[in-house]
């Protein structure tokens, strides 16, 4: 079995239906709530399609033309969003079927999540309809979808840039993290998707369909449980022979198992024997949500990707050395040794006192960028080194580079700094920033992130974080 | 061997002398650096002693009447804070049992860290000065003291009000660190120590020194290397009997070792016997400056400290809920079913759509402070539940609750709601409030951490956080 031309479809829709849009919605409350959230969505994002609100009682809601039914609506529907209770949903799914609407979004929740015997039954009764039907349903209990080229959100979020990520999830909360925290450090995405109880469209017709998608580069996912374990081995074997797949899995410990079947009301299977698929098909497994942007942002930015375990590590502070280190090597890589030659070299270019030039290389922050660029050609020029990752300094409020980071000037030199050095070395150089706990500090921090996410450089708001990322992308290149 | 009483003098001195300021020193610049550092962090704190510049060249330096030498100040010195170049110190040191002057903050680097055989013979010099001389000397390769109470800092900070906590810490990163993460999530120290190489009152000592100091009811420290290994033991095992002692080892890896050699020049030894000693005596061990500070929130405000592993977690989001399990149990901890009893009076408490109610109790962040304090009551008495944690939704853009939370009311009803459900549980509750990507939503969270902060809850910034530091605690607890 392979992937519904149907979903190409609903990622780029022309017609949407929104079913449960209140007649009295308004533009003006402060969060639109239902369906008028989706519109609201849909809005921000500039869709550039034609949006129906479906609603017995309106002829016009938010300045949209309502209909009474999807199949009244007088051109054929692309994707049908569905917020209405879930009692109501199997008349709705009769009408899609009438009005020849094959995709369905279904955000209503209420059905074999609860545990509950009627709502269970709810459930089976609307997988038989789609199936009788051929609809196609994301859902239910689900946030939805967002496709940044096609303009098209169920997850209101801002304006967002397209990009070569596709990230499916079965929890809504993770979807929209993932686009929250993944945008700042320069993911963009083609497709994002919250799939929940996962009742038709399933996790493996994702990977088939995203393994194929032209938009797409890298795959990522939240997985609670897998619905079908041999169709899952046979689209994860597919989608990792032609691009990286990085999984998140959520129920790993029995009480996780538990509240998956509450959340999604997934049937989480062995863990072991999904580990060993993972590892087989050299899919990347990580254990939370920042792990999975850490790799994203490596696979994406890493320049070229590491080819090696070898790490140099060059910036400020004597303590952050001795806990780069410990993170490193429990995380499997390596900080070779430098030898007698190669510290002279550093002593050159790094005129700092009370610094070290051992790997890591105890520079303080106070170096210009020009002995930025020298030391990391230095260290870049070590053939059992691999990533060059300067750790800018550990002082929020001090101001990383005593206030000079802050700097427009310093910072475009530090950044040319870093660039020559990748291409001189032709070996990564990764960044650290730490997120500093203080809102002027955050706001220096975030401006910085920017700048260096702009310059496409990856960066890693701690040491352990750039090491777990590393390490796993390595693995993964090795395999 | 007992700690030495200079060390009281030299965390409550009354008069100050700093050997190293330029005869130049000026308050205008933006940062003043070397010895002007200490003297302006001084000021910030307020210091109510003496404070004498010793500087050959002047008389006055930055409005304090300057001495060429520690001797030639008219009064007894109760500290010396030496920043001058290596080379200077041994006549420095001289000078100073000249005047009798005992305790000494060595700021000075490059001694033995730097593995050059001058450097380290030169600190061997200083040794033997100090042992003949009967002199103190915190450091060298360190930034010093803090003791608010005593408005006494070379770690220049805001002020900042005392509290109970010590951490003494061979790096001056970390020293930094603790005291700028720690502030906003509540911690008020009593002595905050960045002790460097250790050439003369090393770790045990401090051990020995806080476990009866009257100011401190909590230990904390990041070690790099003992000194001696026997002592260490026994000044453990005396503060372990009085005190809880959180302590973060450094250099557990190879590569960690060699940093730690070049930072302090400590010789790591095995860190399996380091362990077995911490748990033999009861220290809890961290591996990280965050985690550190998440188990010392929960010693310093958990109300009572948990009685057990048994957790329940109210909050927002089904994925959350999933998440939260796994950090739980995998940390050790359990989340015990809830009997469907307990979930028909959460049922009537919590009337949320699509919410469900087993543990975690899935709620969504709409939920009114009344009824949250109804459903920390209900799980609050099942009997294998310990603490209770509720957790803030997880959409930082939409920001938590709602919005709501933003509003002073709501904010302070839910402040009541929880304070209400501790008493009445006599169980902790703890509070998980996830740092947002975004400025606006950081300015947010900082104002609502604050409020918690002020109203002494414990708050973590992620469930895991708040499961590992949890799991330490009970575990401390229980031995």
């Amino acid at each position: 079995m392979v992937w519904d031309p149907a979903l190409e479809i609903a990622f780029h829709p022309t017609v949407v239906a929104m079913v449960g849009v209140s007649a009295d919605a308004k533009r003006s409350e402060h969060r639109p709530s239902g369906g008028a959230t989706f519109i609201a969505g849909f809005e921000q994002l500039g869709f550039q399609g034609r949006i129906y609100p479906v609603n017995t009682k309106a002829t016009e809601i938010l300045g949209y033309k309502a209909y009474p039914s999807v199949s009244a609506i007088p051109e054929p529907v692309d994707l049908v969003v569905i917020s209405v209770p879930a009692q109501a949903v199997p008349a709705v799914l009769e009408d899609c079927i009438t009005a020849n609407a094959k995709n369905i979004h279904m955000y209503t929740a209420g059905f074999e999540e609860t545990g509950e015997e009627e709502a269970k039954e709810l459930g089976l009764k609307v997988r038989q309809i789609a199936l009788r039907g051929g609809l196609r349903i994301i859902g239910p209990n689900c946030v939805g979808l967002l496709a940044p080229k096609s303009h098209l959100t169920t997850l209101a979020r801002l304006p967002l840039e397209p990009g070569p990520i596709a990230f499916f999830s079965q929890g809504g909360g993770q979807a929209e993290d993932c686009v929250d925290f993944g945008s700042p450090r320069g993911l963009g995405f083609s497709k994002v998707v919250s799939y929940g109880n996962a009742l038709d469209v399933d996790e493996s017709e994702f990977l088939e369909y995203l393994a194929q998608d032209p938009e797409t580069e890298i795959i990522s996912a939240y997985i609670e449980g897998v619905r079908d374990g041999r169709r899952f081995f046979s689209a994860l074997k597919g989608a990792t022979s032609q691009k990286p797949v990085v999984i998140y899995k959520g129920g790993t410990t029995e009480a996780g198992q538990r509240a998956a079947r509450s959340h999604t009301a997934s049937l989480t299977s062995s863990v072991a024997v999904f580990n060993a698929v993972c590892h087989q098909l050299n899919a990347i497994q990580v254990n939370g949500l920042e792990e999975l942007i850490d790799v994203l942002v490596t696979l994406r930015f890493a320049t070229p990707l590491p080819r090696g375990t070898g790490v140099a590590i060059v910036g400020a502070g004597g303590s952050p050395a001795v806990l780069a280190s410990d993170a490193m090597e429990s995380a499997g890589l390596q900080l070779p040794n430098l030898s007698p030659e190669v510290q002279t070299k550093l002593k050159q270019c790094l005129p700092v006192e009370g610094g070290g030039f051992t790997n890591p290389v105890d520079a303080t922050n106070l170096v210009s960028p020009e002995a930025i660029y020298a030391a990391l050609c230095v260290v870049g020029k070590v053939s059992d080194i691999h990533t060059l990752i300067y750790h800018l300094g550990f002082h929020p409020l001090s101001h990383w580079g005593n206030g000079r980071l802050s700097s427009t000037t310093y910072l475009q030199a530090a950044i040319d700094a870093f660039t020559q050095a990748q291409q001189a070395a032709d070996k990564p150089v990764m960044l650290v920033l730490r997120p500093p706990p203080d809102l002027v500090g955050m706001k220096e921090f975030l401006a910085t992130q920017k700048a260096f996410v702009k310059a496409r450089f990856p960066v890693f708001h701690s040491l352990y974080n750039a090491a777990k990322a590393i390490a796993r992308v390595v693995a993964w290149g090795q395999a």
